[in-house]
């Protein structure tokens, strides 16, 4: 029964999986501000988030198969595990019919192979979590990168008939947590006593089909969110923006080591500018431009990397500028043609292979 | 020694208060958005929101106290708790000494006792990751309504110079963590074999110090971030007035059904004029004023609520409008004389009392 | 709802209390090994384990009682807590009428009081789990103290008929797992988003039900097997005698210590009587005797007390001689007298109060 | 660094099996009872019960081999993952240097194989805690099947000088519950924000290393333990005999069965015989010999089954003659031939294999 149970979950899992690498592919150039401490950091794509989330579900997809062999055995050996009263054979015919492997056991089977069951279920759980919470920020009323899907009629809130709330990622996030519960029960049960005592199973009827159908639902929802998602590119680009060009703080810092300022005074300049960018709500850009180190620094420096992204940026035709500005860098230095060749010999090498994660498209998606 | 860690925890709670409270009563006129599930609501005050982690803060200082008392225990009373080989004076006279009372045991104290110190711990730890998570989700460049302090020469991100993270906020949210999972563990010494095996001691050895340095710690640091938190009451504006006015839908919602109009008309009205102020970045209100049926019900309606509180807002003279318009709503009704009446009946019967929550100034914060 | 739950726990728990007071009363004097580390240590009374335990589900009830204050509260204050649609006069009609407190609240209560009261259900649990784990050793076929009660025309194991098992207890053991899960998953619920998020909805619907639900019938069955629980002092004593009058040795090493002998030579001569007592099959007291060291100690020391416990405990007429012996040992020395009326002062002081927890007869048990 | 403590644990994780296979191989023929509810159910040997310990650490260790890969990765593709600023080359070669596969990721890598990683620890936990619950209940006085190595001149109990107390398996079973609450923490360091908040870091401090260094200690530990473990054979088998022949219940009523009686009748004469057996302290087989209904059935059987397996057992020539009496049955039958048969070519066909888990010299013990 948990075989077939592991069987639905991997299938939700492959599903879920599938869905993803196509939202990943949809949206290889989907440019966005990539968060951390949820403050802008520097540009990513939507695409990228969601290859990293197939490749994460890919995993869990290894420890619900693993998961299924570990439970899908039988045992018929009798009251202590010693074949005393059954003959082996009886067994074998069994366990031939269920499709299942005899083991060597006590008179109930190892405990530890339904905790990796509830293990990778809880896996499950917060990796679905770690979706349904992207997702829950990427939809606050501030961000609105990203809308759950909405039936044409249905109601949002009852009270408030303007919202309309990310209730299924809400939901997963939660159920994450009854998942990880539900193993912390699950791993009690391993150490019974002797031959067996019968503590395991009145846990075993609540967590079990508990965590099954939570694991399976929380797949199964999450796949009809990811499905239904409404991206919003155009709001992504507003908020990528809305941040005075502060985002290519570390590019601006990098140059002007490179120009010959010591990573000390460069950082302090950069900082000193991005505050007062914040503080007068002014574009980056022009603050640094007004500082005679930056000035001086830019005529040791071949001038055109980050006005060049910029630009190409405004003009719209290159839509992930930004985030492959190491090609810019790499025509403005004087280093320039051995990275070049560098550069193209490690394409040559690892088409597609694991060491390119980005982008998306050359990535190696996990196979539904 | 747990009983002094207790004294440590609960004057560590008992300032983190006065530093809520004092919080609370400086915003309880500082108005922003309240959100639920990410969404912009209704407006609230960023005093309400400190009010309320203080009173949580308070529950928890309760919690400690009973646990202190629960771990204020000793016993002397031999190998097995029957004063074989000791007399109960020679308990007493220990106890007495130590300020510690003696109870009934084994040859241990019941482990309740110290699992229920680890639930106050971890309880603190989830308040403080309650507060965490929300000064976290302030600070995320797009809402950007409080800052962590930061001290002048301080760098943030070490590879992006215009990054100043919520670093302590995170810290903390983590270290419940941490908690949750050493009550987990402390709550499986209860069930210890006869007269007492030894398995609670390696146990205890690591959870009952990291915990109390634990929730010590994110009190401490909490307290710290919530004294140098940097306010920012005109961003909290923007943001309350940048969803068009939608957060008075509830408020039009109640005034349509008070016209006359079938809740399910006026829902269907209001939840459609949301829906094109977000589509067309249009003020929500002038796209109902263009509604022939908001127009004919105004006519039944006198007309002042909404607009009065929006002009007030707008005027600037009256603060916190939007939140205490039940005021006008009084006004505006048949029954105005009447709640007015009771309103102010309920104000005599409770002053300051329980029932009064709101706002801050009103409520009966917690005594350091 | 919540409250109506609290109230049945606490109904459960004060049914259970009463059964287990009744039990301790019934054997106070049933005189049974005391065992720590599984070994055993020193004679004790079935009655004082069974005191023990009513004293901790008092303790629960007292944590029961707590959560059910916690969660007998409401709000009716709007959506984000601020009564802006809403008179603070209809929630105190409303919580008048259900009898509940109405507290300051978000767009929902505050759930730090839903996670106090899955801790009070999973202490409930773990407390239970105590006495089932202690049952269920007393039941193993080479100890036999005692028995789970068996309906006449019960099957015990389908398998094997000899087998009487103790089914009752062992799930009671599971149970207390899936308790702590819960309350695990329900501290995860504290830190929501805001004003509110729905994320712990989907946990409370799965948590709060299945941990009121199991805490009940962990308590109601507690209560069943402990009510119908066979008790063999019989098989109690012939235990206690089976260890060759080992569990005497502290005795005898304090009563050597006494005579003149450094702790250092007592302790050596006593274990190492005690050693071959266990393998050569015989009596410690034979073997103490034959070692010319005691027999010098004895001289100085007045022989009786050793002999005297077992000689009146094999007449019988003094059933717990071997757990007061206290009292033989004061007659015994020089002291003897000042000790006497020292008890006495000590008895008179606290007539059954906190300090005289030994034996149960004197010890305040918890009130029903 | 994980990787590297990955490697202790695999190291640790194959000295313990090479312990346990050792064992297991030394007591293949110690014969013991087999308990279920902590009750006697049917012989079994040590050995076999060692060889499920030993299949469980291996279990483990495929466990801690698959941790060790899922975490043997690094990264070095800038603040959010896109190589902004970093060639992946650079990436590489570092990934080279220090043995490591490079994976897409954020600003971090992807928590839940830190998460798997805690998992593995805390599944060896639990599998020491079930070998140390074993060892705690058989070195119980009553039991005294085996014993922890005390070293001469090693003190037990420093009260009482009998004591020899199962101290590293107590130790052991307790550290199993921090390793299970520590990967609780772990896992709820899996849904960062965005492309990474520093939440996970604070916890990742404190169970990474702790759960390393405990799960290393219990192997370890365990491991001398199991190394330096006395068995006692004869104490096993005087154990075994203590209970009036009731262990062979289930034969006997298969016996019953086959000589034609329905199941129902049998199984009621011989519950009464067990239970009288009990009551009166009488060896069970002379109260079945002395019921007409088994007098009967026994003309109808062949009847030496039963007498030959005990007559056998008491010579001592076939030690573990209860265990493997179906070769006895195979013998009495009429089906006799026809069974041996199906043994040889089940045997033929499976030498060693997995469908003969027992005894467990022909069971396939995990290679070191």
């Amino acid at each position: 029964m948990l075989r077939d149970a592991a069987d639905l979950l991997i299938a939700a899992s492959t599903d879920l999986l599938g869905t993803l690498v196509e939202l990943a592919r949809a949206h290889r150039h989907t440019v966005m501000i990539g968060r951390t401490h949820g403050v802008h950091a520097e540009p990513t794509t939507f695409g990228a988030k969601v290859a990293l989330w197939a490749l994460q579900v890919d995993r869990d997809r290894e420890r619900l198969r693993a998961a299924r062999s570990a439970v899908s055995v039988c045992k018929l050996s009798g009251a202590v595990g010693t074949y005393s009263n059954v003959d082996p054979a009886v067994e074998r015919f069994v366990a031939d019919r269920l499709g299942l492997v005899p083991v060597p056991a006590t008179q109930v089977i190892a405990r530890d192979r339904h905790a990796e069951y509830l293990w990778a279920c809880a896996a499950v759980g917060s990796t679905m979590e770690l979706i349904a919470v992207e997702l829950r920020h990427l939809q606050r009323t501030e961000v609105r990168e990203v809308l759950e899907g909405f039936k044409p009629g249905q109601k949002g809130s009852s009270a408030m008939p303007h919202k309309r709330n990310p209730i299924s990622a809400e939901t997963i996030s939660g159920l994450s947590r009854v998942l990880r519960g539900n193993l912390q029960a699950g791993m009690q049960d391993i150490a019974l006593w002797h031959e067996r005592d019968i503590s395991h199973s009145s846990v075993e009827r609540v967590v079990l089909p508990d965590s099954s159908l939570l694991a399976h639902y929380v797949m199964r929802r999450g796949q009809r969110l990811l499905a239904g998602l409404q991206v919003d590119p155009a709001r992504m680009r507003a908020n990528l923006d809305s941040s005075h060009g502060l985002v290519y703080s570390q590019g601006v810092l990098l140059a002007l080591v490179h120009a010959g300022l010591s990573r000390d005074d460069a950082y302090r300049i950069v900082q000193s500018a991005a505050m007062r960018a914040w503080d007068q709500n002014t574009d980056f850009r022009i603050l640094l431009e007004a500082d005679p180190a930056v000035a001086g620094a830019r005529r040791g420096l071949r001038p055109r990397p980050f006005a060049a992204q910029r630009r190409r940026r405004l003009r719209g035709d290159r839509p992930h500028a930004g985030v492959i500005s190491r090609r810019d860098r790499c025509r403005q230095t004087s280093t320039r043609m051995r990275r070049r060749r560098r550069h193209a010999r490690w394409r040559r090498r690892c088409p597609g292979g694991r060491c390119t994660p980005w982008p998306p498209s050359r990535t190696r998606l996990p196979a539904r």
